[in-house]
């Protein structure tokens, strides 16, 4: 079955288990306040996204079993839990007030700040500590997808041990992409690395999550891991290009956000390392400065045209879509057929998509 | 056994438990900066604290088993991660740059700040930034106490539930305090709803968990619930007695700041309810002034002792002991006599403290 197919059987189901998930806990608070909170966090939730990791986790399931098994749903939405939890103070560090086109969960509770008379907090402060403790709420809430689920309790904790991985990789990315801002020579390998935590290792444990609950044999979990590692990295190298060289009026965000921010995307890395002389030095000078005017920006660009990056970062994720691509074949055989068709569709559509 | 000499026996043993988590984490990451980071949250939880919830996870079970299972000591971490990882939370929260006489976690990393070149970010943001993931690492690393520690599934699935459950009690505690900001007819009622909450729960669970792998009988369970809870009652509710009627030289923390802040204290809530007249209009005056001159707040505490709120506090405190007492002395016969004697004696130290 192709991707969006897929999509559009599981993604209702998907969202009905994290209603189910958001309703009983606010069935079990009779307090005001606390109602708020719990249905802000639902509806934040719920605004948007693919839900591609919990659709992982089902594929994964479903591709290793002869019959379908409504509880790999509920189970499923736990990987969805941690990515918006990670969001949820994601908004917070990087300042966003917005998510999805929706209002970040922090900033609505600025805005529910006037109606409390908080001597200690002003607007910013009262949004960001409900949106701390929003994000770390929704971290322990996804934990329920692993318990209570007619699964043997082997598996659950199989489950949460691969939840609990997922993040500690997760952050592990996110330091360290923090502390590459400070390194002079950076090499593609090390950028690798980074996507492969912060991206990755999210989409590769909702795998195994699935793999788990299925039961596969512990053979092919190499394999898959190597298929989710790699679609994240792929994600990332193509956002990267997207970020720079994509059509503003396609993606729906500016071209000039990374090279304005200074990011460390795969783009700046290879032309660092490609370019010489006085081309590199310029570069250098460029994306030190605290501000750059639109002129600037421009300048950066026509470097990164000159040293062909857009190019050479497509050969790159070409070659981790090869790796990807390989890894999958080998599992075709011990795949049901719809599910096999689901992963190479979905990592095509990862690969060439313009937005 | 006494508490202070229960606590000599087991607390060197559990700052090891701790250590061995965070030296797993140090040596599995080979980036300077991970390793920097992982070294500064380990040192941030071994810088002081009394370890009284991994203590009453390892009571409760010696409680209740023949023999000394060195298993406990591992498994009791958990619960100090939680109560860590929300501190770290807390200190962002409150802007609070020491705990303990050390600098908090954020803190530490504000002054990391200027070896980073951040264009985005200055120095707050940067070490808010760090601060919010480094609890978040500490809420997921938590959970490994409850993993390959050589108990049965079964068991260590109860004990991540009870951890589960004790954060988002914590979460719904802080909440409706947050909230109580904005009620004018405070009940005291209110007040032991929100501090069971923010402050019982995660004692009654570090019991709860220590019952559980001692599978403890259920119909024991919720005497030790009561205990637990109420032991965090009590502790609160002389907190507040403390706060503003305590020694400052024992206590070493100021007695104006309670009353400063507003702070929704079992003292002022008896004192709003208790007082007439011109007194109740004089204190409602007060307290919702945005800055109080040091005549102010001595105001507020001759209109405590005129509504002799510390008094009542103390008899609500014991109410609570005298609950928690009970409850024990029913237990009695099933616990060992050298556990019951460390339960009694917490009791009445919780409850006698000055400081």
């Amino acid at each position: 079955m192709k991707f969006i197919e897929y999509l559009k059987v599981y993604k209702p189901k998907i969202e009905k288990a994290i209603e189910t998930i958001y309703n009983k806990k606010i069935e079990d608070v009779d307090n005001r306040f606390l109602n708020m909170y719990y249905s802000e966090l639902e509806d934040y939730f719920l605004s948007g996204g693919k839900r591609i990791r919990p659709l992982l986790s089902i594929a994964t399931f479903n591709a290793f079993s002869k019959e379908e098994d409504e509880r790999i749903i509920f189970s499923s939405v736990g990987v969805e839990f941690l990515h918006n939890a990670s969001l949820v103070h994601d908004d917070i560090i990087d300042k966003d007030n917005f998510r999805r086109g929706n209002p970040a969960f922090h900033y609505r509770f600025q805005n529910y700040h006037e109606n409390y008379k908080l001597k200690k907090m002003n607007k910013l402060d009262f949004g960001n500590a409900i949106g701390i403790i929003g994000g770390d709420s929704a971290f322990f809430l996804g934990l329920e997808a692993f318990m209570n689920n007619n699964f043997e309790n082997e598996l659950n904790l199989n489950a949460i041990e691969l939840y609990k991985n997922a993040f500690i990789e997760i952050a592990n990315g996110v330091l360290i992409e923090i502390d590459l801002v400070n390194q002079k020579n950076l090499s593609i390998s090390d950028y690798i690395e980074m996507i492969s935590l912060k991206t990755g290792a999210l989409l590769e444990k909702s795998i195994l999550i699935g793999a788990n609950y299925a039961k596969v044999d512990e053979k092919y979990k190499s394999l898959l891991s190597t298929y989710g590692i790699n679609l994240g990295i792929i994600f990332q190298i193509i956002d990267d290009i997207l970020g720079t060289f994509g059509d503003e009026k396609v993606t729906g965000k500016p071209t000039d956000g990374d090279i304005r921010e200074g990011k460390k995307t795969c783009l700046l890395i290879e032309a660092i390392n490609r370019l010489e002389g006085e081309d590199a030095f310029q570069l250098h000078q460029l994306i030190e400065k605290q501000e750059m005017t639109d002129r600037e920006v421009e300048k950066v660009r026509s470097l990164f045209i000159k040293a062909d990056v857009a190019n050479t970062s497509k050969k790159l994720a070409e070659k981790y879509y090869r790796e990807a691509k390989d890894a999958l074949i080998k599992l075709k055989s011990v795949m049901n057929t719809s599910e096999f068709e689901f992963f190479e569709d979905l990592l095509n559509f990862v690969f060439n998509r313009k937005y």
